[in-house]
């Protein structure tokens, strides 16, 4: 029934296209470039034609990103920020009040967080047993979500706790697996098909040599919204768009963005959060005006400061690297070029999905983007 | 193994034995004071001794709060505020941004948070089975919890959806079970057995005869910070403290507290933040410090408005009511005061709980804390 | 030494020159369009040549909005937003915690923040005293700023008391002078010459017929960054960028933008807040990451529930109108459009302009503008 | 006309009256026991008998806190906090942004805050132009205020740029003079005489020996409310209540407080938030509910990480030392005990004034209070 954190061959991606962005990407053009951060995705697909709650069709998953890898769970400082909050992410309280993200950051659909929130509990008190890790007094996962009930049986609860437990232990450095995948399995995005989407940019030396990684569960957006590269792209290809009126009569938007931001960039919780607040720029750029129904949820994090973050008995002050605040511009504009770019990845690699009712939701015509780009002279050369 | 629901006879209350509080409280003292407020408890107590994973001993439970009662599921319009978040109210996000709370609101233990959060989610697909309700196409409801960990099996995940369905069902206006109940049932506070607690106030005609009632869940605070009626209780009865040297090294609290405030005033979203800003001052005059280790998470919502709420198709504006800010004291004073009364409440209600390995917490002794009272010259006449 | 509120002929605005974009402004394209919205300038220019501390030469001002125009001091519904916060707008604790702005809203330079603010007393003192208003026992008005510093003597100190009166005595309904006027008269956005700009947009029927009305004071964004209908208007006119590498060796941002956003829909101050949220999507669609040196403090307010915002004795609950949230993406939609043709209007509108140490800052050529975008075929026919 | 930063002899403090408080106290019992805390004062009082406007009776200050003290202008991690934001607090924009406290801190009456931020602004350009300190292209001063039209002829604006010149000159380290002297020179507290007051906790070297210092600007609260060690004082002296009917028709609180929180322990900015949190608690147990018209904003401020905090040319990550929030739960208690002292102390320190149209606020009877605390058994021998 479930492909576990298979990584496909990922045959296009936005730049490969010609879509013109700015900044320079990193190795794997991925948050994986952040060195230590790892993804995993489970990613559940069965059944076809009529919705029976419970049965299918099934288009959904779980997608889980390990800002330090496996087998470390050390915390990274951490930054938050609700655009729109017409969404979920789970942990949040404690993140903004300690500045730590304690836990592996996981994405799902709206109706699995619970699920997913408390199987993370279980996967810890798992590696515990195993000795992997210290299992602390309790837990508050950091868990998101977006709503894929369009495709998906979402009221069927199909992601259960081996699907996280595989998406935490598949997840992997290296190349990450972008469009209907892991929890990005059923989304949408400006109308066409989305999920999951990832880039990066590393900085020049001068600016730190840091790098800025991104990853978006995209289902947000509607067409006549849609910019790529500045280019009304939604305006020029209008035919197909889902969302049948018995949804939303009035056209509001059904989707949300949830947008991880990493860095080994050393900032302090609050430069975090400043990070997080670019993401909405980032987001802007694609034509989203966060729509009410917009879940527009960003988190940033840092792998910078490992020792002060090690959870240990003494009380006495430990050392940690502060960027500067006037060095943070380069940061900003890394996050907002890699939020840009890794939603149209998200778009670009996602093909045309059938789901529950037969349901159809195509994916964004490569071809015809290219020919939209030509026509507005901003094919990149 | 469960005890659902149950009303059983409240011998004690904290101004029955002569607690002196400020304020007149309503018909019972409690949040249901606030016209069609109900409350559920579905209380799990099972086991002795040793503690088993997944076996128990059990010293858990769920309590829901329908703010419009059984069978009206018209949102309510909502504030939110942390005080110390290292703990989880799931559903915020958007009790922020729409300002509405739009589902009922549970409160359980740290690690059944998800649990209990998908299982509203069930429990309302079934309402809207049977036609009680009409579904939303996705739900986020809110949910918020403490840790029982020391007297409960926490990591067996006992809390079930059927306790969490009986919870929902069994919500009754009218008088409100405190103490070892509900999501209270394991729970500390100040060092003596806590959990749930209630209190009501009902402002005079001039002040527009609404009505203020708090539900707490008190997992709070260390003995010697115990003041009652502004007497130092907590250091004249220091005997028994919970808490292993093994739990807490550094005495660190372990604690939390979650707050909700109801009333029937009628105040805007901004406004009921203002209400939720007010639960840390009632806390604070019970000695607490918001301890690091606290989730000390507050919300308040309003009754009024119920037509406002409805979410209907249409989009045309709707008519509103709202008190103007300079008539806010007395409902400031009331928040203060119910809630100060309800954390002693909680603790007066609760008797001594033996848990996982034995482990006893001692409830409050009456008969001491009537003599401090009269030692300080604060015993109400 | 002043031009006091004089409407010159405006030449040119974005549109005008063919520059695209979308939704209906309404009849002046202007935050004017919400019907009772006032603007008054007050445009200090005056001494060429060498910087004297003092002396000048002086190319600053103070810009006022009057919500509800000359001689109307009851409050509205407002709220806050701070994109990033390297700057100052007064005010802002009592707009979040009442949910009203209860003062007339003024824009000057950086140093100027405390003058302006506390004549803004003074006037609404002489008002009262004239029998125009009632004067509160006390008043927290809101004045905001960007930084003239690169063409202006900052530190001189130039705007007085009268130059406040001015701008408010002055300000009207109608058409509003862009450009390098009133607060904005020494401002720099994008590396051309900046300042005073605004927009409108106007809702069709079946959306509530609302406007929606955008003033900026903009100062913000480096050159390369700029861009026009999404076109890299930046990069493509590279020229002459002012900020000598002695101000800013890193290539810092400067600046900041005060983004105010005007609506006769009748929103909430939560609903308001969401608002202020969107005026950051309108400022990245021009190119801005909001870097680390940018002010970018945005605020929201309704003309609406008029009768409700009324400060009387009473402490009885009013009579209020809602708009559902759910109808509430139109408006977004319009923020966004209107703040990103309020920030091309300020630069069309600016001519160059010549300042202290004879700095020159250029002002956008507007042929070359019309060619860039003729290059990438998105001039409006 | 003025009392400028003269050491009056303080002959009473709370605890030299019996009145009980945990904790130990440093050295002065003050803000200034944070090594390099300096705070200077400037006293108006001059005129008597009816009110007129411009003239007097005057009854106002200012007092400044230099974080490091005379002579260094290196900003120091801050955190703000509003538990009721009716009132005024300029530069927390770029303080919560930034994390910094970049200028000495400023408290003064409501109508005289701009006058006081640009004379901040002009006296750091005075200190640059002697070479004791370099000037930033812009400055964003935090000047705060509370009320004391009560008393004083705030439309008068008798606060000049020379008087503040004067309060930042004047800081001392060493002991602090309370009451009616700079910004609290006319402020009322619970209905009796208040303004400033101070105290401070040293903690014991297994919890890092760190200081926590309070300053406070006291004007809040009614008469009833007043609880000094948890004894309802208010109630128990219920005489000579000031605010006359004619201001206050509804008994509404017409103050505020300003509570600023200093320690040396190495906090990041989002623990100082966390700290300022905490200062409501401290409130809360002097009785206040923050009501309507209360301005109750806080500041926390940290003067390690001095060398982490210069602002330099370079971008490199600086170093940075972080008290875990794990051992943070001294500091917290040790803010609820000094604000709840530095309260007290304000009005013990404070004697009876008269001010504009012969309006009398007494001072707290001594003799009373110590009466009073005996009743209850509370007083400290």
């Amino acid at each position: 029934m479930s492909t576990l954190g298979l990584l496909a061959q990922t045959p296009h991606r936005a730049r490969d296209l010609g879509v013109p962005f700015d900044g320079t990407p990193g190795q794997f053009n991925a948050i994986t470039d952040v060195p230590g951060v790892a993804v995993g995705h489970t990613t559940l697909i069965s059944g076809e034609g009529k919705l029976q709650r419970g049965v299918g069709p099934v288009r959904t998953g779980v997608t889980a990103v390990l800002p330090r890898g496996a087998g470390n769970s050390t915390p990274v400082f951490g930054g938050y920020f609700s655009q729109n909050g017409n969404g979920e992410m789970t942990g949040t309280a404690w993140l903004e009040e300690s500045g730590f993200a304690e836990s592996p950051i996981l994405i799902t659909n709206t109706h699995s967080v619970g699920l997913v929130r408390d199987a993370v509990i279980k996967w810890q008190l798992s590696e515990a047993d195993k000795g992997h890790r210290t299992m602390p007094l309790w837990s508050l996962p950091i868990v998101a979500e977006t709503w894929d009930g369009f495709l998906n049986d979402i009221n069927g609860f199909h992601v259960k706790e081996e699907h996280v437990f595989a998406a935490l232990t598949g997840a992997r450095t290296g190349p990450v697996q972008e469009g209907s995948v892991g929890g990005g399995t059923g989304m949408i995005c400006y109308g066409f098909k989305g999920g999951i989407g990832t880039s990066s940019r590393r900085l020049p030396a001068p600016s730190g040599a840091f790098t800025v990684g991104v990853l978006v569960q995209c289902n947000c957006g509607r067409r006549p919204q849609l910019l790529i590269a500045g280019v009304p792209v939604g305006k020029e290809i209008p035919g197909q768009v889902p969302y049948a009126s018995n949804l939303s009569p009035t056209g509001t938007e059904l989707g949300s963005i949830i947008i991880l931001v990493a860095t080994d960039a050393p900032l302090l919780p609050n430069q975090l959060k400043r990070l997080a607040h670019r993401a909405t720029m980032g987001l802007a750029r694609t034509g989203s005006v966060s729509g009410n129904g917009s879940g527009d949820l960003f988190l940033a994090f840092s792998t910078a400061n490992e020792s002060t973050a090690v959870q240990d008995v003494g009380a006495a002050p430990k050392d940690a690297k502060m960027l500067p605040n006037e060095a943070m511009d380069p940061l900003f504009e890394a996050t907002v070029q890699a939020t840009e770019e890794a939603i149209v990845n998200a778009m670009v690699a996602s093909d045309t999905m059938t789901g529950i009712d037969s349901r159809t939701v195509i994916g964004l015509p490569k071809d015809q983007l290219v020919k939209v780009l030509q026509k507005y002279n901003r094919i990149a050369h």
